[in-house]
């Protein structure tokens, strides 16, 4: 299970509507998320997401539109008290500030707190059922994008079998992992015949800030969903540039090059009230896009 | 011409669509805020306040519900490309937290932004038409509330008898501000005569975070409005206090014993939906209350 919540989908300032970045990653057992600009809390009631499931969040950068939201969401895990364990994941300046803000507040977390600050590219979080790893994107100031893999599904028994050849269930987890049986007679049974493959582990990435980059496209190689900001209409690439952004056929070529399932564009101007030219462009180069919409989750 | 529009009525965490405080302040010629909750942007826009009127931001403690919108805000002035000045009044340590945030993320303000350390009780802004003063309330750690007056009105011209006596129109301003005309052959003209009284000049306070403070009353007497935070329903005075926050009843007796004409009650427990007996019960003490609608206009 992996699945991706749109909480914003703006550039730097709030227009039509639309929020700045957050979004809200469902696994298998908890909830991420990345990026938090200002009023994710105030979306995270808005779409009834569960604030007490979500154990890790991740800051691509220190962009205000992308974590000013953050210090308002920890401050009120603490007026909710929330007691389990929070981990935040960033550029090392995050945690300097956090800590000033709540001296002045006067307030300590009620929760365990846990900052890791984000050094360099590779892996971040080794949890239960997923990986998140972090890489470099090309930006204004140092800015980092993020990959949640899903780790290798177990296979699935084919209960029938295991029981006509008379598995025990000690060995259940063995079969899972792909071992054949030897019975109690000495005969082995194939694997092929005792599970069947599970469905194949997904995995996202969350290009955050960048300008137009080729070697992102390596970096995202064969990933199922990808996002990719798109700032600015195909029309305005040198602006795009000036400014270390996007644009939609950019955002696009990525996803072509490097050959994922499919890919969401957000991080929208807010120069543009609508943004249908922003779709239609992107998928003339990668047919397989859709508009990052707040409020949709999209399944991976 | 003296109003306040309530941006945010919430305590401090966002709930039942209601905001964090921060309020608007319309004076003759521009626009002041009054503290800046999370997503203070969003609710400018929401009830399209001209952002580029507020010149002057007061913040009156560094609790987050007060003052994280600030830091967006004043980075969205930034990216609209505002170049006219920009005054802001607060608790010294806001100084340091802003240059951090703008170092981090590599912005120079393009418009002259001045902060104003407040230290001690009095006069912070004398403008044309308006002063504004501060005032220490009781709260858990340092908060300031307050007053806005405006200036003396000026006389109004009956510009009928005016004409009648000739008075030169180099004479109209001493006119308006009370003298007598002595006209060329000596005679003294009344100067209740050539000129009528003006509506009398109004004043708010705003009485930010407070425990129930009697002394409150004395600073805001007689003024014509007042806005007293009320957090917590009557039978809650032992939590208000012990939060250093105030209950429906205690605002009302603060109004009462001020002698004040009008009393606005906001700051609302996350705890509470429906607002009407924070209304009923205060108007049991003081009957010209008024609970902080967002998106209101009170006219001063």
């Amino acid at each position: 299970m992996l699945a991706v919540t749109i909480l914003g989908n703006n550039s730097a300032i709030p227009a039509f509507g639309r929020h700045p970045t957050s979004q809200i990653i469902t696994t298998a057992d908890e909830l991420l998320m990345f990026d938090c600009g200002e009023g994710t809390q105030i979306q995270i009631l808005n779409y009834r997401i569960k604030r007490s499931r979500i154990n890790h969040i991740f800051i691509s950068h220190l962009h205000g539109d992308h974590y000013f939201g953050l210090i308002g969401l920890l401050s009120s895990f603490a007026l909710l008290g929330r007691i389990q364990p929070l981990h935040l994941y960033g550029p090392a300046p995050l945690q300097e500030l956090i800590a000033l803000q709540l001296k002045l507040a006067d307030t300590k977390l009620p929760y365990e707190f846990t900052f890791h600050p984000i050094k360099e590219q590779g892996l971040l979080l080794d949890a239960k059922h997923y990986t998140v790893e972090c890489f470099e994107t090309k930006h204004r100031i140092p800015c980092w994008g993020f990959i949640i893999r899903e780790k290798r599904n177990l296979r699935k028994l084919n209960i029938d079998q295991v029981r006509t050849y008379e598995v025990p269930v000690t060995f259940y987890n063995r079969l899972q992992n792909g071992e054949d049986y030897i019975s109690a007679d000495g005969t082995s049974i194939k694997n092929e015949l005792l599970t069947s493959e599970n469905s194949k582990p997904k995995s996202y990435a969350f290009c955050a800030d960048t300008i137009y980059d080729e070697q992102l496209a390596k970096i995202v190689e064969q990933i199922d969903l990808i996002y990719h900001e798109s700032t600015y209409p195909a029309v305005f690439a040198e602006k795009a540039a000036e400014r270390f952004h996007s644009t939609t056929k950019q955002a696009a070529a990525i996803a072509l090059k490097a050959n994922v399932q499919k890919l969401l564009i957000g991080h929208f101007s807010a120069k543009f009230e609508h943004l249908e030219s922003f779709e239609l462009e992107a998928r003339e180069i990668f047919s397989n896009t859709e508009l990052a919409r707040e409020g949709t989750t999209y399944l991976v």
